[in-house]
């Protein structure tokens, strides 16, 4: 039986342009399961510095940030956490007392994903992609040591920028280009996108990596990788990202982390 | 069980200065008992305009206003209804994408409650109190047809500001005048106050009248509900305010009117 809620329940929530039911039952699962006097809802919005200012006006704990307003928040803020200002984009809006620090829990994720399946560092990778969470990604492995690598965008514009601003080359292709690690940051791959079927990658690049990752949530995976797992790959998935960076803003609006049995567990209540 | 929250639920609140469970509690039972896809919580601000335009910006579909900020939410609200510009003061508002429309449920419940205790218009009231909520009880007799009354106050430019608003007398004290339905509309009696064990009239004023109306809630009825139903008066409390108000904001909010033995279930939850 799941907690009452009263005058001393805390609220979270996310601000996206589609909210979705993942965080939600994520979070709310959660918190059931550790007894904690939380609640958690998806909000949309016309207004991002209404919103944002309602956040700290009505002491809303915590409130997650996704597309189109990882950005356009940060004027109204107090604080960024180094994660935020690596990439100067923020999905995370902590609220102490009125006092909003802002974290991006993409990038924190990414840099944990990269460690525990220990990604050797001399990896040369080539990431597809060149959006808000393409600069997280880039920035995370950045941080993380990788020496060698390429932005491939067809958008040779925001594909060079993104590259040059974090010391790699940009490229409308792979092609023949050596590379250990395939990472895809775009809609490839997405249910319901354009190219929902495609992999993001030739395969004869993905035949000559040893780890494919793709940021794309979707159930039993995108394209890419069910593909990857066929040829034996190490893999992250978006499934993975999504997870752990939730479970990231979960510990920084309840100081508490859960056991990994209970994440899994939680993950797969919001997926179904 | 209790449905789950999920990106589709609608959230309403309270802003006070001093949240209670009341209405959390009362809500929240009954979207349960009626399977509505609806979450209460209750607030408290610093920022009234922040808050309010936090509202509009979160699409939260309702909003309780109580003490400190019945007055001061008016000017970020887009249209007051009858009910809430009779007294400017609001204590509902209703978010239709984006377009606050207030009201004053406390206003329409005494009305309600005058008509269904079927007290005659021709009682001569006194009602002591100058306060916001006063306002409210004033004007809500005054529109129900009561031609005579007096308010009883002992800050003297507040008392015949409002009588003479109202088209009533000031005075200090009832002493020996006529008056056929006492009305409290200060704290005293109210659990916590100063004047907690206090009755709001003397005893020679309540036995000449009939009808004895108490706005203040507590466990087991005011010090003056309970003399008052000793004396075989017939009796309005404060609880039956408090939860008929509450209902109003409920059909405000979610369209739906929940059947009297369900709101009384609901409010016994809330007060338990």
């Amino acid at each position: 039986m799941s907690r009452e809620i009263n005058k001393d329940t805390q609220l979270c929530m996310s601000l996206s342009g589609r909210p979705g039911n993942f965080g939600t039952r994520f979070h709310n699962y959660l918190y059931q399961a550790l007894d904690l006097n939380f609640v958690y809802k998806a909000f949309s919005t016309k207004d991002i510095e209404a919103a944002v200012k309602g956040v700290r006006a009505l002491g809303i704990r915590g409130c997650a940030v996704s597309m189109p307003f990882k950005e356009a928040c940060i004027p109204f803020l107090d604080e960024l956490d180094p994660s935020a200002t690596a990439i100067q984009s923020v999905n995370t809006i902590v609220n102490d007392d009125g006092f909003l620090r802002a974290y991006n829990t993409d990038y924190i994720a990414v840099a944990k994903l990269l460690d525990s399946y220990q990604v050797p560092r001399d990896a040369v990778f080539a990431l597809r992609g060149s959006g808000g969470m393409g600069k997280a990604v880039v920035a995370a492995i950045r941080d993380a040591g990788f020496k060698k690598g390429y932005i491939i965008a067809r958008n040779e514009v925001n594909g060079r920028a993104l590259a040059e601003e974090y010391g790699y080359e940009w490229k409308a292709e792979v092609g023949d280009l050596p590379v250990d690690m395939v990472v895809n940051v775009t809609p490839i791959g997405m249910p319901g996108a354009a190219e929902a079927e495609s992999l993001a990658f030739d395969k004869q690049v993905i035949d000559r990596a040893s780890t494919v990752f793709d940021v794309v949530v979707a159930p039993g995976g995108t394209p890419l990788i069910r593909y990857g797992r066929e040829q034996g790959k190490k893999i992250i998935t978006g499934e993975e990202v999504a997870a752990l960076q939730a479970v990231e803003q979960f510990v920084l609006y309840t100081g508490q982390r859960p056991s990994d049995e209970l994440i899994e567990k939680a993950a797969a209540h919001a997926r179904g």
